[in-house]
């Protein structure tokens, strides 16, 4: 025994020594409780300023304008293999199930909630907030759909989750990026399971401790790489976000225990999901300043590609005008982006309609034609139209000095005319951006070229409008199972013409 | 116009910067090729030494002991209320379900992996294999049960599949660990989706293209952290990895597509999991030396304990041999332990049986006590037996030299007997460990260990016997159905005596 140095006795704490790698992060005091703060905001909160709630109307009204335009996209049929649990809408749905809205069907909730996840995000289509850099909706409106017929809840109660969901979003990227989404992480799955989470317990009514159970669970089950991006993968990762965090809440009113301090915790969610420095500050005031109120906010797109390209095609629509659409005399096209927007948009010549959608050449083009760029601008036949491809040919695209620093994709189209006339356009920044929200006119257009792109039959539009009028009075009493009943179907489409 | 500088023709490649942040990755070049390298191994790998397929084999059978020890335990009941599409077992069961072992259940086959992986983990009685830093087979063996009762698998082929899936979170280990596990990832929940994934895509017979697609949705779904551990979400990190695993190789199936170089993409596996250096070498040569048959291999733990108390128990053992069995003369126990085996060991006094399986001192005063350490050992009435407390009282703890260094959970117990007698026993490597396999016999014993805690009747010992023999068999072109069928119901608990 004389080997023996250093002694415990039992009783007497030996050190956890791996527990503490990241005690770096844990030298200031400023994320101490901040879970607790996020769970108490998520259980006691019921009261938001109504700009808060109207936006967040118009959020949930575009995130099922969205829904409703995928219900064909490839991408359907085959989840429906694979998804478990999915089942024809039966009059009497089984305890637990939700609606799968526009394909006629019903699904355990947390499957109803992924199936609608991935259609959100599957057009490209939904909105944007920063600084999370994710898509919010495509998570929180189908989690919150789905928990939401579970537990019979109201419309407004549905309002107010939304509201927590996008608070938690909002507060964690403000902590984590833009380091989170620059290490390869989609922001819209990590970030949006926990705000799915907290939405989803808020909408159930757990308690603080539960709901900081519920951020727990949905800790482990967030993930999503951006090396999927460009596949069916990425429109999946929303689906899960939504599915994981309404079954954590779920799972946390069920019984289930986990960490109660998961966002701080060394081994939590904050320090593994995060490389560089932790912005605590972000964490500490739960609820005092609104992130749906802020400058961040949440943008609605008004045309239905990358994000990047929306200015240049205003700017566009705007050059059109000017030349009161005789758009043969273009002689040559200049669109000048920021560095930023070097990012996300595609440079080789585009073959497929997500391609299109990333391709800013392309969607000035056919703004200069059209006038107009919707959903069914992107059909695969339109990338072979010979007057599209002539103008594209006449494009030229480069970083503009004037926008060079713009963080939010200002662009500046120029054309000079055959007769020599030239003309510039410079738009700052895109409709639908928080400072220039989206009318109700422009959300209800939004709302029926959803609708005519997802249905075949022309009877849709008066479908269309009545569920959009159903949504904008979605802050009342009305029972999201009372929406949802009339999400079911598509307009045109009645169960026996799907596919089975 | 004046400020424009830099032109780009439509056409023209413009960087695509953000996608090259990690570039310092990139530089070498063994990292290339490495998920084509893992997809077709798995596509194309069918042969594997009788050793390899013993060892599988036995690591089957032991995680269905495990599973059918865990049907009773609290988080059986929670998990069964939230997770979807579960049913009792019907004879004719419906496409695509699988069995819940034990339980009479049927769930669609992704829910029935989730389950059996949370009850396998949920004892921590489960296999550990290193370099993983992971429990492999609580996920592997309910993501390829249910795949092969879907595609009605050969129980060869699950043997080989299995292979395939321990090949794959041992490399992925090596080259990622021991920073992804320290940084705060659960690996037996990232891993073990790539794992569940590679191996139920060769079970299900996925080409080589389908199967990079399957590890490029796994690695999606993947992640699960360390700091929910010691609460239920832990052994529910191994169902969602199980589920995660087996849905990707069903998605990639059904026609998802994904990313093709998932592992080595700059925003890919490696990158994103791992903060410090990859070994990228640990990548380039998939199946060349099996990782099964390596050193790290597959321990199988023969006490239902921490797996840094075994060796002390060991120990304990031989000295209660050695007293004849007269414990009442033991007046001083010490227990030198390794710097390691301070991590995960407990020091406060244990209050619950599961904070008992991770304080030494209990684990064992119950082996001098008892002689032998079963799963009956953690009740929680025992925790107030005063002849166990008298005699925990007599233990320290220490850090002893001779196996300061120890990476193997290596301890030295010494006792001194009331009459002054002294005597010590140095126990190097845990039974179970590779190099000390679990004989046939040991097997037997933990199996009727497990089904003898799993249910209440006592006629369960002859069909755990069956259910033994017939594990023992897989390696056959027996049904993977048939076997499944026999571990259905736990063999005391006809469905009417269940919880419904």
């Amino acid at each position: 025994m004389s080997a023996s140095t250093a002694k415990f006795a039992v009783g007497e704490p030996l050190s956890r020594k791996q527990e503490f790698i990241w005690s770096e992060y844990m030298s200031g005091s400023s994320h101490q409780g901040c879970t607790e703060g996020l769970a108490r905001f998520i259980s006691d909160h019921e009261q938001f300023p109504a700009q808060a709630r109207s936006l967040a109307v118009d959020a949930v009204t575009d995130c099922i304008a969205c829904i409703a335009g995928a219900v064909h996209e490839p991408i359907v049929p085959l989840l429906l293999q694979v998804v478990p649990s999915v089942s024809w809408r039966l009059n009497a749905a089984p305890e637990r199930a939700a609606t799968v809205i526009g394909l006629g069907r019903s699904a355990a909730a947390p499957d109803a909630a992924y199936l609608n996840g991935a259609m959100a995000h599957a057009l490209d289509y939904d909105d944007i907030t920063h600084p999370g850099y994710a898509h919010p909706s495509a998570v929180l409106v189908p989690a919150l759909l789905a928990a939401g017929e579970v537990v019979n809840a109201k419309g407004s109660d549905l309002i107010s989750a939304y509201i927590v969901g996008i608070e938690t979003i909002g507060k964690l990227g403000s902590a984590l990026n833009q380091e989170h989404y620059k290490r390869g992480w989609h922001a819209t799955s990590t970030l949006g399971t926990m705000g799915a989470a907290a939405a989803a317990a808020h909408l159930i009514r757990l308690d603080s401790r539960r709901a900081a159970i519920a951020l727990a669970i949905a800790a482990s089950s967030a993930g999503g790489l951006r090396a999927n991006f460009g596949t069916m993968t990425k429109p999946i990762h929303a689906g899960m976000a939504a599915r994981n965090g309404a079954m954590a809440a779920l799972m946390a009113q069920a019984g289930i225990d986990g960490c109660l301090d998961i966002i701080e915790s060394p081994a939590g969610f904050a320090a593994v999901f995060e490389s560089g420095k932790i912005n605590w500050n972000a964490l500490s005031d739960w609820g005092s300043r609104l992130e749906i109120l802020s400058e961040y906010g949440i943008a609605l797109k008004a045309y239905p590609c990358c994000g990047a390209t929306h200015t240049a095609i205003e700017a566009a629509q705007i050059l059109r005008a000017n030349l009161a659409g005789r758009v043969d005399e273009i002689h040559r096209v200049r669109i000048g982006i920021s560095e930023m927007a070097r990012g996300p948009l595609l440079s080789n010549w585009p073959t497929t309609p997500l391609e299109a959608k990333f391709h800013i050449g392309y969607c000035v083009a056919v703004a200069l034609l059209d006038g107009e760029v919707k959903l069914s601008t992107f059909a695969q036949e339109r990338l072979s139209d010979p007057l599209l491809i002539q103008l594209m040919r006449r494009i030229e695209v480069y970083v503009d000095d004037r926008v060079r620093d713009d963080g939010e994709f200002a662009s500046v189209v120029s054309l000079m005319t055959v007769k020599g006339t030239t003309m510039e356009e410079l738009v700052l920044l895109a409709k639908g951006k928080p400072a220039r929200r989206l009318n109700r006119g422009q959300l209800l257009d939004k709302f029926l070229d959803c609708n005519a792109f997802g249905n075949t039959v022309a009877t849709v539009a008066n479908a269309a409008t009545r569920q959009f009028e159903l949504l904008q009075s979605l802050d009342s009493d009305i029972a999201v199972r009372d929406v949802v009943d009339e999400l079911a179907f598509s307009g045109a489409s009645p169960p026996h013409l799907l596919d089975s």
